[in-house]
């Protein structure tokens, strides 16, 4: 029989894919239960306010209406991730425009929102704070009083000292103030990157129908079933085990679908009606009230060495927290996979802080603070270069860290390819773009980062027929995960693909697991499956020992046949044996450590040109070289690198919420400029491939990279073509025309009359 | 710490019953999935006849049609329990009126309508048969060429000696003749019983959907999904694990929602069309082409001592198997459970017949076969006690089983209680009616029947909160399965009833079983579920041990808490460390055997009134004695009791499939007359309690007794009142009449002019 040639590294397409184009795919919006009402919420028109009154009793009146709750109906409960200080319904305070205070179900959409209209909400709005920086100012309005009293509240990272202040992350490493004495030159500048939204195209829903023993049943447009739960079971107060939320296609996540937000209301509307509540929010109040990135202020300073050499550098981020820390990880961020950036420095200091806002909660956005950080890093470190007369690559590659020296933090890193990624992507880049009389640059940036660990496990089934069924707890939100999966077994247990069959499970059937984060999901559930598949085969071998009349030792296991002795039996003989005509399951559950000492990089050149009379920046051609291991489907790993280049090429040039006295304003998604088809240039990649991934064969993470650099590269790009410096987010034409007519008006201000 | 009062034998409300009552129970057609379609299906109008020709190219013109399928683009595959006779759809010849000749789905129901009558089926129309004794006259029109060459056909009981035949089942002891010859009186009479439909609701509905990677998607108004999957599976030639049946709720099932009749057709449908395909039959579609129970004519000779007692039995009972044997067990019935009746019979032959005739093919029917043989059985034997000049209850006690002794056919049996319920019934029924000037009757029947054994299976899960989630793959049908799941669980684990919760698994999550059938599921689901206890409970005991600080033997356990030497710790604290944080789980699945040496009984007593002008028989009072062991929950077993009287009274009085030339006229369920409240006479229950149950617990299995008795018992309480004996069932008002007047013209017929 010849070898089953392995699928790892084959381009198969993703399991879900064609479901997901053909409109079959099952969404939360698409669950229909016999009686299910439509939910809507009422929001706050206000930036801050209190809550004087809340008169509903007109919401019943309308025909149709079937359940009506104000958070002074069920004052006392938060949901969030970790830090709980977010209103299910706010009943004495608002404090952003779109936070919620009351909800209705009806029998028609348009029932609920009539009842909505009915319901008088009298407020006295207090004075609100936007900007982060002013909002640590001592005469801004505090908007909590006092965060230790929330539940979950990161005792250890809570910045009481500051007004307003929420969260502080900081590092130090060395003497920094020594180390700014030494250096030769010290530059600081400061960058500001607005709120974003993910840019999923499915709006969060959800739909909560209640049993009749209490037993909550969930259905939402949330990545990570099992989170969902335990926030939910928090926010309403019950055991989590009391709630089964069930698998469904999520229509993109980006970051932004890790959470239960709006379940518990359906959940309170479900249960004054006795009837399924579904909840589904428009487009524009998913753009407008749900959890973007943060808009963030970095100001950053660096003394360098005249020959180049990074000596000291300190950073402060000030991220606008928005309303409640609610959506974010430990109600922090999760910059301490990044903080350091791929550099040597030997003394440093950097600090996050998260600020209260009156604006929407910031949430997760595909390594959240990241393209903030990088962005302003990467600018300026070629500003720093511009500063030296040096090349912006030969400053990077005079800093950029050597196998086994320590981070800027202070981790030792082991398998760094910065250095590899960075000259790759320069090599595939050629000559920098020069044709005459057009206003051409290139850009750089590199960008790092480590890999999440947590839970994961499966369920794995030798069927009588010879088959596999991974029941996975993992959903697929979109990276192919379970394409991966099927492949990784089919490999690990030499069968052809169409052998393996994947299967979503929920928080009743299947093992727990903490969703796909932090670029984790191939290294966590690439184990869990690997796991379960060894334990597979030592149950099969102990079986197929008694079939083939031989001792276990002396069972040899190739292409799906069993051979001891002069005997052989197929899986299918052995698995109906084992399971004594029934399939055999066996379960792992396991919790992959997160790996601190590697990092895996990506370096970006952009080429653009700019229109000097409009300020308009055309992106020519984008390179990206990733440090990669093996590659297990080539297909959904070029899918995440082309993905994040569209990502990271909307956040720089067209991609902002755009905010009105905290109020966002892009009404639609057509108004969130998302780049097109037609916005993009030619993608190049370069697979810097070396061994030692983390994951299943040696395989490295590739979900969260090419989308932070882009910003960066094009600015640097922008800088080397008209030589304007823009410290802002996006890179919209009109930006690059004010700066371009300021420096002219600088240019020609002593000439003119 | 007061001990926990044990659950068993409380009156526990159904689990799902509110669910069910309020509408938000989901049924096969609530479930909907995006871009589903409408299925229907165009039958034949002949009962016997040749397809010439079937163009169905006019169906494609209609709008909104996306799939056409005629048996002849989809010949040769056969849909069957097991014997797989019955054509998908048919191409070459049809077999009876309703049989399946092609299907379309389209996107409206109206549209599938159209599309139907757009399609020309030219017949050949062949000489029909439909009644069972014709068809087995040797010029009567040969149904199936060759029974052998049907997949599945069982061989050993294949009737190809007989014209038509289908199977026999035949069972003898002793030396017959010998023993005919050896009674001072012989009797012979016939009976006969008409089809009956199983009377549930919810008409046959299932929805299929097709992944992209072929795994099938199903989800139907079956009451055993893993039966439907193998059933599928077979039909359209794919392994059974490519088949996913998921669990949804049933609408009644009483026997005739085992299988997967139509879903091969909706998947031919949605493999087509690309896209989910709903087929929901009509109430009038299912009401004339299901799986009714099998018009059945019964003759029986007894031979009696002067004395009394039986000493030579002979039945031969004649089935009309219908077009197909495709819905029977084995494709014949199940009467091994109960042919020998409750009585001693020295020489004995029994044959039951099953002739193919071109009705609609027969089916399960709670206790399948049973109603019919008994109404027979207990009719004859009042007719011998008359014809001895014995009180009939006297001839019965002299001939019932006594411990130890064997039945008609040759089961010795132990723990027989037909003696102790039929005195029960006799005694709680008081001195016979006898109202001056009215007609009124006393009648008794007894039934005993065994218990199916077979597959179960469970996964038991320990959750961090000390409450325990069984994940059953049972459908509770109706009778109560959950609710009885939870009070074992709960008796087992010393646990209140809100600690266990009951989930109901598919064919993906669950272990393998059978779903209910044969009065089963307390013995052979209580089994796995008990043993899923015990092996959680030794799990956690040494998880328990090592949390005590004590050797494993020294822990004991009470009411949801391990102790151990002066420690003790609490069922959550102990499942939390056994599963290192995670939820413990443990699956079993098992084969539960069948128990031949054990039969339960119940014995009825009915008092009826006739009215001799109308014929019209009003049963005013129903007394049933049950033979019971420990009962597990009051509700559930009563409900089971009282509902199987009203079906029984049903079968006595009112229910019938008319046909006309093999053609169901009954247009919907107002026609086909299932008792209402208001025929509903008192129900008396009298529990006649013993040990000695193989259920958990010592319980009895009472799902498919008092639905047997009632037309016997009427049938002899309308003799007793008015002197006419009817050989036919139901006793409707007509029959008595038109009995009555026979009479009166026999007896006056002399004196009249």
């Amino acid at each position: 029989m010849a070898a089953t040639r392995s699928p790892i590294g084959a381009p198969v397409p993703r399991l879900e894919g064609s479901a997901k184009v053909t409109g079959r795919a099952l969404y939360t919006a698409d669950v229909a239960l016999p009686g299910t009402l439509w939910g809507k919420i009422l929001r706050s028109p206000h930036p801050h306010a209190r809550i004087v009154r809340i008169d509903a009793a007109a919401a019943w009146q309308v025909p149709g209406v079937r359940a009506v709750v104000t958070g002074q109906d069920v004052p006392g409960h938060f949901v969030g991730k970790t830090m709980r200080d977010m209103p299910v319904l706010c009943w004495e305070r608002v404090r952003f425009v779109g936070d919620r205070v009351a909800a209705v179900a009806a029998e028609t959409v348009d029932a609920a929102e009539a009842a909505l209209d009915a319901i008088a909400v009298e407020y006295e709005p207090l004075p609100a704070v936007f900007d982060p920086l002013a909002a640590m100012q001592p005469e801004a309005p505090l908007l909590h009083d006092d965060l230790t009293r929330y539940d979950g509240a990161p005792r250890q990272w809570l910045a009481t000292d500051v007004h307003n202040g929420v969260t502080r992350l900081a590092w130090r490493k060395g003497d920094v103030d020594l180390g700014f004495r030494t250096a030769d030159l010290v530059l600081e500048h400061t960058f500001r990157v607005p709120a974003r939204h993910e840019g999923y195209l499915e709006p969060h829903a959800c739909l909560v129908a209640i049993d009749d023993d209490g037993r909550i049943q969930v259905w939402a447009a949330c990545k990570a079933p099992f989170r969902a739960r335990v926030q939910l079971a928090r926010a309403i107060g019950v055991p989590e085990e009391r709630i089964r939320v069930h698998a469904v296609q999520v229509g993109g996540d980006f970051g932004g679908k890790g959470d239960a937000v709006d379940v518990p209301i359906a959940y309170f509307l479900a249960r004054q009606a006795g009837r399924p509540v579904k909840l589904v929010l428009s487009s524009a109040e998913d753009l407008a009230t749900s959890n973007p990135s943060h808009p963030t202020i970095i100001t950053i300073r660096s003394g360098v060495t005249r020959d180049g050499r990074l000596v000291a550098r300190a950073a402060r981020t000030v991220h606008a927290s928005g309303a409640y820390a609610a959506l974010k990880p430990n109600a922090a961020l999760s910059t301490w996979h990044y903080v350091g950036g791929a550099y040597r420095v030997p003394h440093a200091a950097f600090e996050f802080l998260q600020v209260a806002t009156n604006t929407v909660p910031g949430g997760y956005f595909r390594a959240p603070g990241a393209h903030q950080f990088t962005f302003a890093l990467e600018c300026h470190t070629d500003l720093l270069a511009q500063a030296l007369g040096l090349d912006p690559a030969e400053l990077r590659l005079r800093n950029l860290l050597e196998e086994g020296e320590e981070d800027a933090v202070g981790n030792r890193l082991r398998g760094i390819k910065a250095r590899e990624v960075l000259q790759a992507a320069l090599e595939a880049s050629g000559p920098r773009p020069a044709a005459p009389g057009r206003h051409q640059g290139r850009g750089i940036a590199v960008f790092g980062r480590q890999i999440g660990g947590g839970a994961g496990g499966a369920v794995l089934t030798a069927e009588r027929d010879g088959t596999l069924t991974v029941l996975s707890p993992t959903i697929d939100q979109g990276c192919g995960t379970h394409t991966i999966v099927q492949q990784l077994v089919a490999a690990e247990m030499e069968l052809p693909l169409e052998r393996v069959r994947v299967v979503v499970g929920d928080t009743d059937t299947a093992p727990y697991d903490e969703g796909p984060r932090a670029s984790r999901v191939t290294y966590t559930e690439g184990q869990a499956v690997l796991a379960a598949c060894r334990e597979l085969r030592a149950r099969l071998t102990e079986h197929a020992a008694e079939l083939l009349y031989c001792r276990e030792a002396e069972v040899t296991y190739r292409d799906g046949t069993f051979h001891g002795g002069e005997r052989q039996a197929s899986l299918a003989e052995v698995a109906a044996r084992a399971g004594r005509g029934r399939p055999l399951t066996v379960t792992t559950a396991l919790d992959a450590p997160h790996v601190e000492d590697v990092s895996y990089y990506c370096a970006q050149v952009a080429d653009v040109e700019v229109d000097p009379e409009t300020g308009q920046v055309r992106v020519q051609r984008l390179v990206t070289a990733h440090d990669v291991g093996t590659i297990i489907n080539p297909v959904t790993h070029q899918g995440q690198i082309d993905g994040g280049a569209a990502t990271g090429l909307g956040l720089a040039l067209s991609e902002e919420l755009l905010m009105e006295d905290g109020r966002i304003t892009n009404a639609h998604l057509g108004e969130y400029k998302l780049p097109t088809v037609a916005d993009m240039p030619p993608l190049e990649t370069v697979l810097v491939q070396s061994p030692g991934g983390t994951g299943p064969h040696e395989a490295k993470a590739i979900g969260e990279f090419s989308n932070n650099t882009p910003p960066a590269a094009i600015a640097n790009a922008v800088a080397d073509a008209v030589g304007v410096r823009l410290f802002e987010l996006p890179l919209t034409a009109e930006r690059v025309y004010q700066a371009l007519k300021a420096r002219a008006a600088a240019t020609d201000a002593p000439g003119e009359p």
